[in-house]
């Protein structure tokens, strides 16, 4: 297999050796369901506990407060929608830079008779203050925004929003996909009501996150059935997936600030290097996360470029890798104001676990090739 | 490990090797993101593609009427609520002998307006046909009815009943979870518009199932984002288990009609010795899955039964598996008519691709033992 430089651990990560050793077993002779009252459902019901324990503890969390899922997508949607089915059609806010799988709910209520309002960003991508404070004073029954954007990687400072909106007698939830094993994550110091993360991440498999919950907020199950997860998420547990969440969790809290640091003197150098090739950086005046660069050079198409940085050997992506199907500019960078022209030319480069100097100076290299080239092709073209 | 003699195949299936071979290149170096556009990417697609076709094949459907899910109680909520959902309150029937993730959508769906309705089973566990008309002539929007029951394996004429429903204007939804792979299952014969498989009953992994849809079918998505499986399914993708699932199907299809004599024989041998044993047989004269007896011992506890036999080296089920942390009686022989005394003896023991004839014979021996032992404890008690 032709083995590219991966430069879009925010899409997705490869498995941390580790967790691939401990899921192993769980794809051969340890096989029951773990509701099932034999040997064999005994050891999976046993292993979901630890590893409910290893995320709970990654998270500053009670183990009985972790509701596994299988990903962040289904986490974003059980709480936005499993909250508002038990309460009448109310106020809904969201930020305008939220992904697509708490976006999407969020329409789907305001199809529902819920009113359905975008909280503001501004040209950095932070929560814009004036719209949120208008935002709080039209008394939303439920918030949502996220730790850290996909796209751009800009932090919001979620523990004052949250405390904001519950003073103002909301349920806030954060989507805390892409801050997960890039910063630190406490439930109980962002005081939000739910939180989410998902193991792909962060080393761990498909197929497993959680919906971190207060165990005062009621939510009815999108998933029911067997009565799985305390009732808030049926269906028979994906074992070795929920060990490998379990072990990715404890394998990123032990690398804890440490790799952050090395991320971040890595982006750096990755940064420095974009700016002596004339790339305008998203978001540069913000508190971001240590891995993620988000950039356009001015007159080259971001699908165009990323394409051709595969062909030299560099995946990265062109907007969030979720809705890289989707040809229209990123929504993050068209609310943060930025010119649709510019924000077609996005590129997002995110580094991770195995991310080196080598790594940035080889993409660096490509792209000052490739950009000379189209700039050239462009030049021809007019 | 300690490993008893696994006789619980309706609850979950032992990896076939070369579903396990096929998925571990996936946790390995291809752990691409299925919407990136860039190697990783485009090989992840193509895997899922080529998976969708084989599950596609096995079912007698067509690929793009297969919507990948996180399993098979997700694919039942999804058909329910997501069916039900772009339409006005009106009635919902489904048998009284379904999965709990059939029959808890519906609940839900009568909490909010709709009519659900149950539709009685004989004292073997078939649709009642009397019932079954009355409940058409209410002129039912949705009806459920499963193809093989989990605990007794009893059979229903779905191909039937799908029909009548159609002609009365209803949509028709069958769960298929324990059919397939035991007998055949085709979407056009049966003439259903959705039809619920999961991947780790047939030798695939947990964390995938499918709904086959008919494409005139519209539903609106229970997890909302990203926009992937047609917009029904939005969530990165599970690469490596929907691999595993597409080699499972082709599997099963390969081992076709061959392995399930070979089951029934199996069973009928297991049942001669059940008889000797004094075991009263469920749903003896009902057609039925090749695999399954569901039995009780009169005057014996299954949940006691099921734990000595446990101990005694034989893994098999008191009832659904997943219902096994729930102390009542199996809902299922309940709609049948049983009495509950008897009903609390259940046993279910399941056979699959790895049976064999001295696992029958061991397990009767284990059995004859047991049931002696109980009865004179019993007798003691008196």
């Amino acid at each position: 297999m032709f083995a590219p430089t991966y430069l879009d651990w925010n899409a997705t990560t490869p498995l941390d050796p580790a967790v691939r050793e401990a899921m192993l077993p769980w794809l051969d002779a340890r096989y029951g369901n773990a509701s099932s009252r034999h040997e064999y459902g005994r050891q999976a019901r046993a292993a979901i506990d630890e590893a409910r324990a290893r995320v709970a503890a990654a998270l500053g969390a009670h183990a009985t407060e972790v509701v596994f899922t299988s990903g962040g997508s289904e986490a974003n949607n059980l709480f936005v929608k499993g909250a508002a089915a038990l309460k009448k059609p109310a106020l809904i806010a969201v930020s305008a830079i939220e992904h697509p799988c708490v976006r999407e709910p969020a329409r789907q209520l305001a199809r529902q008779g819920w009113t359905l309002r975008e909280i503001a960003v501004d040209a950095q991508g932070r929560i814009d203050a004036e719209d949120w404070r208008a935002v709080l004073a039209g008394r939303p029954a439920l918030v949502s925004v996220m730790l850290a954007n996909n796209e751009t990687g800009v932090l919001q400072d979620v523990a004052a929003l949250a405390a904001e909106a519950r003073a103002a007698g909301a349920l806030f939830h954060t989507d805390a996909v892409q801050a997960l094993g890039k910063m630190a994550v406490d439930f109980r110091t962002l005081g939000v009501h739910g939180l989410t993360v998902s193991a792909h991440k962060i080393g761990g498999p498909l197929g497993a996150g959680a919906l971190v919950l207060d165990k005062r907020v009621e939510l009815a199950p999108l998933i029911a059935g067997g009565g799985q997860e305390r009732g808030l998420r049926s269906g028979t547990e994906n074992v070795a997936a929920i060990v490998g969440f379990g072990v990715a969790c404890e394998r990123a809290l032990a690398r804890g600030a440490a790799e952050a640091e090395r991320l971040a003197a890595l982006r750096d150098e990755l940064e420095r290097g974009l700016a002596a090739h004339g790339a305008k950086l998203f978001s540069a005046g913000a508190p971001r996360l240590p891995n993620t660069s988000f950039f356009a050079v001015e007159g080259i198409d971001g699908e165009t470029l990323v394409g051709r940085l595969d062909r030299a050997g560099f995946a990265c992506a062109s907007g969030s890798a979720c809705s890289s199907a989707d040809p229209r500019p990123s929504g993050v960078l068209l609310a943060m104001g930025v010119e649709p022209v510019l924000a077609r030319g996005a590129v997002r480069v995110s580094l991770g676990r195995d991310s080196t100097a080598e790594d940035v100076r080889g993409f660096l290299g490509a792209l000052g090739r490739l950009v000379d080239e189209l700039k050239n092709l462009t030049a021809m073209a007019v």
